[in-house]
């Protein structure tokens, strides 16, 4: 019985999640889902990749957070569009909380769009948004065991950012035993060591993100 | 509709949760639910605990996670009972999941029975097991706006605990953000500030932890 309830939410959520896709296909906008545990360092990255792209795309964000607006007015001083949205309780983003931002937006002009979800490695994994692809981020304090405690999370995703590897000295955790176990759960992971702090790793991350949004741009 | 299904789950849980804690009372059995983020250090904290608390208390353990026994297998080293509850994919334990491991422990034995919860700031917070009370770890490297971020946790927890203060200097984040934060969500929690990595400030941890066993074992 329970089973049947939260299958006929996911089975809707996918449907609003295709019809969001469409819209965003139609406008040549690359959507991208942004995921992690608390504190990994998600909106850390998203301020340095707007700093680094925003001469050459246009952008746009949507902030997920419980409560609160501190994410979403980092964001806002980099001047770019950014909406947030408070899920009260939910632990995740869905398809229809995405199109509830629709109106804020200004699609035709935008090249990528990228959703930073609630701080939670197991239940948004669950829930598609309309996006092309899910980035991942791990950091080096979180340890090797996760990809094997939180396998669904790393099997959706189509990239994976190891941060803060500015802190590896000081931990018992290795990137080699990271990737190992990652790539266990997930063969097809695009892999990318970074430090938000130093910035170490990060040009090769905006390269790989430039050509993905260009490759879409052009189809 | 959904707010019903999901008010339905919750209520069907605390009379279950309610029940084991009848259970755990009769027998004298000091029940922690303990609840952080993936990688924030539950494990190694428990860890630590037993290695201290084992000559003086008796000890069972029931490890919370969506998938493999890692956790389980780190704690039978320590050779105390414990039990690995596999979620399959959901985000928390709840109060059936507990009553399922009833079988593998002897209560009227048992001083402490510590619940390592699926690694999540979100939904653990909502779901009662039967404890005697919550205990949340928040590490230095997830950040000082993570109680703004996650208040329900906090607003639960009885008990923060303040990890990885060996890091400080390497983060940007400080022990006194976090209690200040903290504290204005929920001016009730008792907080430790402690490294698992050093051991520093856990001998207060441990005395505050005995005395709550004891004072339960009295009542």
């Amino acid at each position: 019985m329970k089973i049947a309830v939260v299958k006929n939410i996911l089975e809707a959520n996918d449907r609003i999640a295709q019809e969001n896709r469409a819209l965003f296909d139609e406008n040549g906008v690359t959507v991208m889902n942004l995921m992690s545990s608390p504190g990994a360092g998600k909106t850390s990255l998203l301020e340095k990749t707007i700093q680094a792209l925003k001469g050459d795309l246009t952008l746009g964000v949507i902030e997920g957070d419980i409560q609160s607006s501190k994410d979403a007015e980092r964001i806002a001083r980099m001047d770019i569009p950014v909406v947030q949205i408070n899920t009260g309780g939910a632990c995740h983003l869905d398809g229809n909380m995405i199109r509830d931002t629709f109106g804020e937006f200004n699609f035709e002009e935008l090249d990528l769009l990228v959703v930073e979800n609630v701080g939670n490695l197991v239940c948004p994994a669950e829930f598609k948004v309309g996006e092309d692809f899910k980035a991942m981020i791990l950091s080096v304090t979180e340890g090797e065991d996760k990809p094997a405690k939180y396998p669904l999370m790393f099997h959706e995703s189509s990239v994976l950012l190891i941060n803060k590897t500015d802190l590896l000295p000081y931990v018992d955790c290795t990137v080699e035993g990271i990737r190992e176990e990652a790539l266990k759960i997930n063969p097809h992971l695009v892999i990318f060591e970074i430090s938000c702090r130093t910035g170490d790793g990060l040009e090769a991350w905006y390269d790989w993100l430039k050509q993905e949004v260009r490759a879409r741009k052009k189809a």
